[in-house]
């Protein structure tokens, strides 16, 4: 069965691939599965009936049959479990890569979001200049880290996964940052991601939502 | 093979189980599985012999035989997929509670950490006091979906489940705060979860370290 996901009706980066219906397209992409896409407005994505599939409000959904997941890390965690593509058939490396996919959403994405917004929350408090530094330095520290960790190997431990997928995208998101530029190997871990066949299909299709809805307006 | 653990040799909340090796400790008793526990200092997990099991010099860790595992998440994860008791038979009941797992750390627990941490990194700051209630309104804004999609069912989604273990604990952050107070439903949640004898028997274990640490002095 064919499943249904959703997606932004009109992309708030414009097509550059940053909003999380991203990363589930790409899972799929890798895994050769195809999927419907519904788009949501703003509006519609904090009414109930889309609030009944994501009690937060938010896009992706995953509806296939009687199963509606959110998340984007728990959709591309069930895409990855059942097709074969994105996760190892040995265990030990298969639990490795679930933990880099948490170690994605749950160390490094949060002070890069919180980086990120702290521009549309805060940007007209009269500390939020005196802030960009410490905002700035949390987000250095993990991708130090990260950095050490990864050295010269091509991806996060050994072949591509669904750790290495969540990865690039979480680093994606600093793509219009500079931050990104201080680390050389992180920098080329991203384009290497972003080289891959099934990225750029993922990322054009979303991007002719946006192309398609900018042609309507 | 009994698996080892590794959590701090001195708790920086007083064995008040905050640390996220009560995550772990709460899934193994639930699923009925001993461990070992090895304590680690501040300084130790900064060193390279621990960067070696987590890069980012963290606790927990999970080493059983020839797995190292990070990440609090996918370690819980991990146990629920290899033990009954933490995930349902069923497979969409499954997908859904592993959604509530990922939902409590990367959409439930940012906010939260970021209240918190606000405290330590920028409490010296001359703006701290008037970003609290952009911070509060920040956990408020996700605890409101959370509780009206609880509603006044016992558990997140059917039966216990990893997704609720991983949801109290982030919820028990805020343990210190009178936040949680605005939710009744999702503060008899968060009792519940603390009812549960696996709950007391990891929680007393957590303690022990602390009291241990402390009567050492």
């Amino acid at each position: 069965m064919t499943p249904t996901i959703t997606a932004f009706e009109s992309s708030p980066d414009r097509g550059k691939g940053q909003a999380r219906d991203m990363r589930v397209r790409w899972a799929l992409e890798e895994t050769g599965q195809p999927c419907n896409v519904r788009l949501v407005s703003f509006r519609e994505m904090k009414e109930p009936a889309h609030r009944a599939l994501h009690p937060f409000g938010q896009i992706p959904t995953y509806e296939e049959g009687d199963l509606v997941l959110f998340e984007s890390g728990a959709i591309v965690l069930h895409i990855a479990t059942h097709h074969d593509g994105l996760l190892s058939k040995d265990a030990n490396a298969r639990a490795r890569a679930i933990a880099w996919l948490f170690a994605a959403l749950n160390t490094v994405e949060p002070p890069i979001v919180e980086r990120e917004s702290a521009g549309y929350v805060e940007g007209d408090k009269p500390w939020h200049e005196a802030r960009r530094p410490i905002l700035d330095d949390r987000v250095r520290h993990r991708l130090r880290e990260l950095s050490s960790r990864l050295g010269d190997a091509d991806w996060l431990d050994g072949a591509f996964s669904a750790g290495d997928l969540m990865m690039v995208m979480v680093l994606r998101r600093l793509n219009s940052s500079r931050l990104l530029n201080e680390f050389p190997n992180l920098l080329a871990y991203v384009a290497r991601g972003e080289a891959r066949p099934a990225f750029k299909r993922a990322f054009d299709a979303q991007l002719a939502v946006f192309v398609a809805a900018s042609a309507g307006r």
